[in-house]
């Protein structure tokens, strides 16, 4: 709680490569879009991307990561099922994880959901109006009680999730969709949020209000110092007589 | 859970007789509206109105309630506080509550919920799309995963509840608000169930959808039949050695 | 909710084969043991072992199955993952799952909740006492505040689950641990309910409480009929403009 | 999140007038040993009680409260109803309320809660273990997976208040009962935790562990900040066309 968390932000970093209007939008990938806000407060970031070596989630990596920011899209597969158990062992060991827009189709989540995790979606760059839905939850401080996004994909319900542990925020779409875009989940002893926008091809992450939502994410799903709890056979704590 | 919940609807029954408009859409009263569909399938129903002594709710009446159904609006303030420590009682004890619309901002639904139970409002007629979110909850069966509802008064979020225990229905409306629609809580032995639609002003509740969707709720707010836990000072139920 | 669940009693079914005195206490096996109750009330139920071809869930047995009760111990290594994952998807697709005692470690319950789903435990067949956290739950219908077993095996936390969607039973252990006993979650369109009691070398699913209880959960777990969401490429509801 | 919270401990302050026992255990008063651990780490505290004008509790005090403390019990009844609703006000507004033990009782807890508050208790100095059955949750930050009180006031389940939010400790006590002892609720816009231990013949609260659970409650309780949301009746957002 005293110390701001160690971040690693991955991404997929396709997209950028494959697409120019992506690439015009995101110069350095979005990696380095998500990593910049959050270095400016001071917080030390590391990135990984899928086609580093063991995605530049070796152990190492991982071992020195409080909080781990996950944005992929088209290429979920190509996700090593190694790499995707190693991270998720670490979050049930208490490493947070933000999962990003489309990584609600990725393997870690999918793995730590127990869910399809599938959706609604239409890509036709219509307006997005988040509103909070809980104004005691962290990740929403220092927002206006709505976040308007002129031009965003949409994504409807029924969201093939868990009932959330909290649900801090609800979209609007123009095309007459909601959908429960602010949520957190507890998984071992990780915490774990998922925010919905940042679609590819437009601006989102350079939005400064969904910059602060995705810092206090971080914020939010860092390791809070607990007992790690002891498992498997004991001894009774008192005389069975 | 075998035999069918005892209703009693109770509503204030004012709009009725003072507007016109109201009149010709619910002739016989809202609670008319209300009981009809539940005694359709066989539910014995009560109705139970403001202007009545003890406005209809005396402990017999009470007593003989497995589940009580409420709409109100203007008159809130005119239910006698004795009635509504009554009430508030009995779903302690187990009696089963299904808020309505305006009766958010009733008597009886805020002492239960221990908040303001304040939200946005707008009345323009305008259209409301009320998206199921929980797939797996018993209020939602038998409807599709959506249902529109033409002309409806606006309800917005932030809605101050507490978070409920399940929410398995969010609103979307033309205007550009969301609203968590479908929504339930527990009090000590009782279940509550609170469902947005319902404007005097449009006929929503003889829209079979809605008529279904409050069939359900009263079904699931029924008294489970567990037994009433004992309180108090307690002798040790082991040897304290 | 008017017709009951068809159910399926899955029952690893190893221990009555190699232990005196498991099969002394179960001579037709635990899964004759909890279906007998069932099927006293009523209920069509079949039963599945793990030594049957596809361990007795071919697709047929699965599509005919409304609610599935799963008792597993120390062969959950032995069920075939491509099983596991019709079993998943049936849950997903809207099946109940009643997971009873060591079926904490099952594949399929694990694989549902994401978690490691490990716990602390004892054989020293100490008294247990589970008492009801939530009086308004329909999985204590019918049952005191208490329920108290001679003889079991202590389970004590932390259990590695999700936070449960409802929790109504915790246990209190003579040893000195606590449990959270009986549990709820929801998966897609499925529910699924979690009971501890239950050890092999007790004969726990004797007692007519225990019974009950399993019998509540069944019916908590039945489908409830709600629509299947549609997901995907959508077109707008509304004009985009 | 930044800043620490200003805190108000708030103690009925009779059982230390009138029980030399007590007085001997807390020779200035339960809510200087609250606020002496607070103190130390940096938090700027201030104490209110009872029997001072306004129980201490004045509009200019409470608005400089971002975090209040609540010890009560034998005199619960002699709290002001217009004082209650002051503390309830401010509480919806945004402060932090953290419960402690026999405040289970309070007016301030009960009117937030909606329910009846009450649970089984013995006076027989038995030994209480508080197990962590949620090891994400910052209140338990530092704390080991169990801590043992060798003396205290047992309470029992049903403990009647509304399903937590989220429930991070669990009692066990000697003589056979179990506790929900560590619980949270969002009320408005404030943040409420309740915990258990702390009668006043024992010297719980010169208990270090307790001491840091209190304090983690504080941080935890302490406002994030987030946007007042408006209601009432609202203008579009969108053309309604």
């Amino acid at each position: 709680m005293s110390r701001e968390p160690r971040v690693t932000v991955w991404n997929e970093f396709r997209h950028e490569q494959a697409n120019p209007k992506v690439a015009e939008i995101y110069p350095r990938g979005i990696h380095e879009a998500l990593a910049g806000p959050l270095r400016a407060v001071g917080l030390e970031v590391a990135t990984a991307t899928l086609d580093e070596p063991e995605h530049g989630l070796d152990r190492r990596r991982l071992d020195a990561t409080d909080v781990l920011v996950w944005w992929g899209h088209r290429a979920h597969d190509e996700v090593a099922d190694e790499i995707v158990q190693r991270v998720r062992q670490r979050v049930l060991d208490g490493m947070g994880l933000v999962a990003l827009h489309s990584a609600h189709f990725s393997k870690i989540f999918k793995t730590l959901m127990g869910t399809g995790c599938d959706l609604k979606w239409r890509e036709a760059g219509e307006r997005e109006r988040l509103w909070v839905v809980d104004p005691t939850h962290p990740i929403v401080a220092g927002l206006p009680e709505q976040i308007v996004i002129e031009h965003e994909e949409m994504y409807g319900e029924h969201f093939d999730i868990p009932p959330p542990d909290e649900l801090f925020l609800v979209s609007w779409f123009r095309g007459g969709e909601v959908f429960r875009s602010g949520c957190t989940w507890r998984r071992g002893q990780g915490r774990i949020a998922y925010l919905r926008p940042g679609h590819e091809t437009y601006p989102t992450y350079h939005n400064a209000q969904i910059q602060m939502l995705i810092l206090n994410a971080v914020r939010w799903a860092a390791p809070v110092g607990a007992a790690t709890p002891r498992r498997g056979n004991q001894q009774p704590q008192e005389e069975l007589g």
